[in-house]
């Protein structure tokens, strides 16, 4: 049991915590670290730390169903913050995680075929519904399975968690390859919006499925908000498949006050690229290098992956480690200068017991 | 278009306002009726109109990801509250809507058979993925559907919108048979909570999946919060077909806070029989007859049930017609005096107009 663990037993000589499987579940990882400094700071996802300063709606709005004007109006508000042509493209659900599952029934496909490594979740959506799912290393490999036809491809653009970034290009070739194919190209978008390579205002294209997330880029993950970008007859069979009231009162609130505010945006996005450049310094700095080209966290490659995971999370700091790539590690943006300095502090401890011989 | 609908468009001569596909559209309906009393009375749903004194979480928690941790609570919160044996036979979805339209993918079923007329949601469920579904008007025709083996039953109990109520052992009596031919029973106990006969308690059960809805018992349907309730393999199924993150926040508040709070549930039961008696004493006094045993809502036999539709929406009270059973209106719980008042008022009105002759 966590709560038993000496602190001996948390030495880098081994893997004695186990391996979460998503980010952001801090409260778990921590009963391992009983000593560690507190409040914990979560860098484990790629969440932005800059909230959008939500103003809750009434209590008085959870009171009765959503009216189905106001999903079109989340929609409306959607369509125009992705640059989408009209709001019957757009498909709200309780985060784009929904929305992933919801893949293998809107697309009828024989396979899918992921870019990776990549978010698991996508493997699994296809999986657990018993639909055959390959990995691609390449795009290449992926416009080869296109054209076998039926076949779903799946992007992460920029990708969780490495930040590759494909050139906007890349990918409408591909999605026309996809088309003439009856195959499909997913863009899973969730930590598109400060980046400039999005695939939304190309639709309606015969081929092309988006995915964005509104709680990364808006940092109220809690609010569970995500949407699917389609031609209008697929986002109707999505709708159709998701049933009524796929988004709640606060959900609808949050999305119609925060993505029309392109102000904040603006200046998050400023924010968070400062916070970038400054995260991917301060780790250059440890003698530590970074991969990616996306805003909201980087990717350490690291031998020691596991020590400094448990380095960082004795100083109270969380970070990410994947089955898939135990030489990484990913790491988001501090919110504050307390968690700055804690970090700094960190990596240089870290430093001093592992500097380059 | 709405605005421009002549007031005199909408004598009971015809139909000409359009049939909502759900209750609750107050704002899409109450535009064909300009002149009508504000603020609207909204009966069109079967929502407790006694809504629980929900303490909103701290905007900060809408900054991170839900754990697994507080997930788990919450299915241990809604165990306790439906009577299930384990937390681990709980499923915690966006609003019982988003399990039915699951239910497809977690049961592997060549057809579904729908106890109705009832919740058009299942029978579109099914419809959306393909699998034929044929409806059924008595139990008996179930168990002749269940034996072929490989057949969905479901049975909404109470039934919406008749408040229909079978036994528990009727229904015990099904899902064996269904166990015995690899079929399924879903008892869907939406408005089961102010009941008695609740299937929950008889889990694990090889054939038997349970569907409960927050938002109706606790007057919060904008939290978007309902459960499936089934054996422990069948629910992890379910919870992986769902993926991550399934509901936020405020779902995981609101489930914590209310599901345990059983000394609200017993008041708010009692105010809502209460109520039920007064609705249905109110109606029969204006001549209307009264069909039903779900606490939350009555279903009105009524010839000129569009006439009285507009009627009361002309007095800004909206109920809920039915395009399946043009002769009924099903009308919910009044919240306060002001509201019953004003039904009283219509209804005297009504029945001043359409007295027997």
């Amino acid at each position: 049991m966590p709560q038993g663990v000496p602190p001996n037993a948390l030495s880098a000589s081994g893997e004695q915590v186990p391996l979460f499987s998503h980010g952001g579940q801090v409260k778990a990882v921590m009963q391992y670290f009983a000593g560690a400094e507190q409040p914990f700071v979560d860098l484990s996802t790629g969440i932005s730390p800059f909230a959008y300063p939500l103003v809750l709606p009434e209590r008085g709005a959870l009171h009765h169903l959503p009216e189905e004007g106001e999903e079109q109006a989340l929609q409306q508000a959607a369509a125009s913050a992705y640059g989408v042509a009209a709001p019957d493209m757009v498909v709200s659900g309780a985060g784009s995680q929904s929305l992933i599952a919801l893949l293998p029934r809107l697309l009828k496909v024989q396979k899918a075929c992921v870019l990776g490594p990549t978010y698991s979740g996508h493997r699994l959506a296809w999986e657990h519904n018993a639909v055959p799912c390959e990995g691609a290393t390449h795009v290449h490999q992926l416009s080869l399975a296109a054209q076998q036809g039926g076949v779903a491809c799946v992007v992460c653009n920029p990708n969780n968690p490495d930040g590759r970034l494909l050139e906007r290009q890349t990918l409408l070739a591909l999605a026309d390859q996809c088309a003439r194919a009856q195959s499909w190209l997913v863009v899973d978008e969730a930590f598109g919006d400060f980046e400039s390579q999005s695939m939304a205002p190309l639709l309606p294209h015969p081929a092309l499925v988006v995915l964005r997330s509104f709680g990364k880029t808006y940092g109220l993950p809690g609010v569970r908000l995500g949407f699917l970008l389609a031609c209008a007859p697929l986002a109707q069979r999505a709708r159709d498949l998701l049933g009524a009231w796929p988004v709640g009162a606060l959900a609808l609130a949050a999305g119609q006050q925060a993505l029309v505010d392109t102000q904040w945006l603006e200046q998050a996005a400023h924010k968070a690229r400062m916070a970038h450049d400054r995260l991917v310094g301060m780790l250059h700095k440890a003698g530590l290098a970074c991969r990616g080209q996306s805003t909201l966290f980087t990717l350490v490659d690291v031998a020691q992956a596991y020590a400094l995971w448990v380095h960082l999370c004795q100083h109270g700091i969380v970070t990410r480690r994947f089955a898939e790539q135990p030489h990484c590690l990913r790491i988001g943006l501090p919110a504050d200068e307390a968690e700055w300095t804690r970090l700094a502090c960190a990596l240089a401890a870290w430093q001093a017991g592992h500097s380059a011989a």
